[in-house]
């Protein structure tokens, strides 16, 4: 799936803020590399129709809201990626940024993709700021302490960790501020949306766990068996790939269902079902029986 | 000195926030260590020093200023501090994040501790949401790329450094965030207040390179002599400790020449000679006189 263009394109004007001459040059090109070329940029794009679905008034802000997001999110791949963490030479099928450009630049670019995230949403908040106020929340709530995906991450440094809870923060948390943050960007009502963006936070998550099992590495362009190998929780392992597969069914259809009434529903219940056939092929249920049997 | 009851209460209301039970405990007291019982608390004393040399006229956003830019601070000393930089097991005379937590904890602290500062600024601006997001803009400034404190970290990965430009956005970009800051929350201009801050910022640096060299470790709270075991760049290794003091009392003169024309400006350079004896005292002059002669 390509990259919506103006994701690419709010994305391209945020990065190039931090780029002025007399920068420090590899920080820059590692910023660069972590946002660049992307994977399917499926928060932003969330973000982005949930805001066409609420009738948006305020473009720059949408945009800036969908950026930020997946500033926030390119931001925790680096960071996840380190010897510390997953110790991960690939991403996206191309070199970590600590591969590329060593861990002392990836533990800065991600704290400057954190900090260039705030800095676009107060940048795209020109026409409507008080606007800005509550997107601020709405997204710290996504990414920090205690339920954003830097506390997901923080619980896999816990002896004891509840499934739901973890992937709720790991993942669900930066979906549902997608969802919430298009709408507020659009002057809707946040928390109409939040339930949406819980759910396939969720599914996505549990897809990811099918994905780390199932899928070809050439495919998802990172190296497969990574949860098994750093015995992190993972649905998949937990309660067998058939029934992940239909727990993921059914958190999609959870998410169709929340979606609010509004004029752009059925077309973003129509992209609901392309993305999860994108990342759970029909076809793998079938396979996953097989092996069930 | 003991800091500011101001700032040691916006700093605890800030790090509560992300306390909630049902948040993983090890990444709240990891929190909780890298912020408390803190250092000098210069930099946000900078700042309420400005805010009512201004006449501020909304505390709650002063104190939101204060909090979000020494909570930056402290996120840049913990990841400052890990393994793959300065590997100090010490920090204010205790163990440092990543020595008390590991180093998974204390990279997303950091993380935690940079989203926690704006959305302290998002809270902290009910009364005067205009004023958000220009604080936002100069807070990123002084944190993030091409030249705040990020990018100063970053200069130490290149493999070229002018002196200067490193000092300025290592610590120059805070000290000056933190006086534009604290002039911004109290609706005053914040443009007339940057060289303050800035001259103080290379004031602090110059004295931070002294006192790498003249402390003893027992006051300092950290591990003296870092610098050149680092090969890092430093004025009182490059020009020789009796240059480096003059230098310092030069650039605490000009500090204090530059504050604008206020009803707090005599207050204001009283505190500015006060803190400046603290870094460094006027005994060092003649102990470096000796050495030099």
């Amino acid at each position: 799936m390509l990259a919506h263009p103006r994701i690419q394109s709010a994305l391209q004007a945020a990065v190039s803020k931090g780029e002025a001459a007399g920068g420090p040059p590899q920080l820059g090109a590692a910023i660069r590399h972590a946002v660049f070329p992307g994977g399917a940029r499926v928060r932003p794009q969330l973000c982005l129709a949930v805001a066409q679905a609420c009738d948006e008034d305020d473009p720059a802000l949408t945009d800036a809201a969908a950026a930020a997001v997946e500033l926030l999110h390119c931001a925790s791949l680096v960071h996840d990626d380190l010897p510390c963490f997953d110790d991960s030479a690939l991403r996206r099928g191309l070199p970590s940024v600590h591969s590329a450009f060593g861990e002392r630049l990836a533990v800065l670019a991600g704290d400057a993709l954190i900090v260039l995230a705030f800095q676009t949403l107060a940048i795209g908040a020109r026409q409507s700021p008080e606007r800005l106020a509550p997107l601020m929340a709405l997204v710290s709530q996504g990414v920090g302490v205690p339920f954003g995906i830097v506390a997901g991450q923080a619980w896999e440094c816990e002896p004891q960790v509840v499934l739901s809870d973890y992937q709720r923060a790991k993942t669900g948390a930066l979906f549902a501020a997608a969802t919430m943050a298009g709408a507020l960007a659009a002057g809707g009502d946040a928390r109409a949306w939040r339930a949406f963006g819980e759910w396939l936070g969720e599914a996505y998550q549990v897809a990811d766990d099918i994905r780390d099992v199932m899928a070809d590495p050439t495919v998802i362009g990172k190296p497969v068996g990574r949860d098994h190998a750093l015995g992190r929780p993972s649905a998949a392992r937990e309660q067998g790939l058939h029934a992940a597969i239909g727990r993921f069914d059914q958190l999609v259809a959870r998410a169709s269902e929340s979606v609010p009434v509004c004029r752009g529903a059925s077309a973003l219940r129509s992209l609901v079902r392309k993305e999860s056939e994108r990342l759970v092929p029909r076809a793998w249920l079938e396979r996953s029986a097989l092996v069930a049997a």
